[in-house]
């Protein structure tokens, strides 16, 4: 199994290589001459790839800038659908995020350039915003079905779920915010797990440094 | 003092009329003609009020679509300073919101019509999204500051900050979402208490119906 395993990973390095290389494409063709300014010619010809392996990546050219992958949701989507029954889904969702950012590249500079296009275009910021409420929306669902499986589906099950989905994307600003903060010192995935321990832990007080 | 502080309350609560008034205005413009064509006059003819009134309450034409309004920020933000040490910070952050929230007039129909305005306008939305990340930084720092009175000042307080700081804006949405979609059955004020209950027990699992 770990044999025929390992082309399809290797597959998947070689697509989120080249996704990544698109969306620095655009972030920084964006960065120089504003977001408007710039075509799916542009951002694939920087990428050294052509215009039709650009769809191949994003559903819309807004899509590069934010670099929405589809496919992140739905596989964070599958394992909360996938998971033990007996286990906690504030773990879950940990668990299934922190295999997905395990492959994210991360860059300052880069994401300081995002920033800075970000506030220079509403409308991406907009497409940004409509996209998280859709993933929102599906990962709620994702768990409102678990729950459901385990005979849970009033009020307040729903409330649930919902607060979770909304954490994911307010877990994930937190980790990206203290990282940028001390980028050096730790790395971002034992942020994004602090992040997490202290979901966990409730929040009535800071947990410890360890 | 109780009678020294009784019209203080009246004016308080005329105030906060006046601004749901301008609000209501801005948005039922907004849905009939575009945001882009609702002048602060046309708003301020609808409420009644002059135009220099205008500005009393709102610091820009586009603030009054999203209802921004500076004082409740910093109102949360004193009580956070103010609250003794010994307090769960989670309990301060949720009965410091529960008190702004109070005076909130909730109208599904009125805040069905913000979200179509928000949707047709990437500009007043990324109008929002700033004002929010400004209240999120500040509210962040005044947890900061009440941890470091406490003698809490090494990274992990600092995402602890972060982080309620930005559930304040996640449980509001969450509760709002619940409210919009069981209208009718609960009222917003113990929605929001159920999405707190829900943070103070952990995220492992849906705490029961009560």
């Amino acid at each position: 199994m770990v044999e025929r395993e390992r082309p399809a990973g290797l597959r998947e390095k070689k697509k989120q290589a080249t996704r990544h290389a698109l969306f620095e494409a655009a972030v920084r063709l964006a960065a120089e001459h504003g977001a408007q300014q710039v075509t799916v010619e542009a951002i694939s010809e920087r990428a050294g790839v052509s215009p039709r392996t650009f769809f191949n990546y994003f559903r819309s050219r807004e899509d590069a800038f934010v670099m929405s992958d589809p496919e992140v949701g739905e596989r964070i989507r599958q394992a909360v659908r996938e998971a033990p029954a007996e286990r906690s889904a504030l773990d879950v969702l940990r668990d299934a995020m922190a295999e997905q950012i395990a492959g994210m590249e991360l860059d300052r500079e880069l994401w300081s350039l995002v920033a800075l296009v970000l506030s220079r275009s509403p409308e991406l910021t907009s497409r940004l915003l409509s996209l998280q409420a859709e993933e929102e929306r599906a990962l709620a669902e994702a768990f409102t079905a678990r729950l459901r499986d385990q005979g849970r589906d009033g009020p307040r099950a729903q409330l649930y779920a919902w607060l979770l989905a909304s954490l994911s994307a307010a877990a994930t600003r937190v980790a990206m915010t203290q990282w940028y903060e001390h980028s050096g010192t730790e790395a971002f995935p034992d942020i994004f797990h602090q992040v997490f321990d202290q979901l966990a832990a409730g929040l009535a007080h800071p947990v410890d440094e360890s």
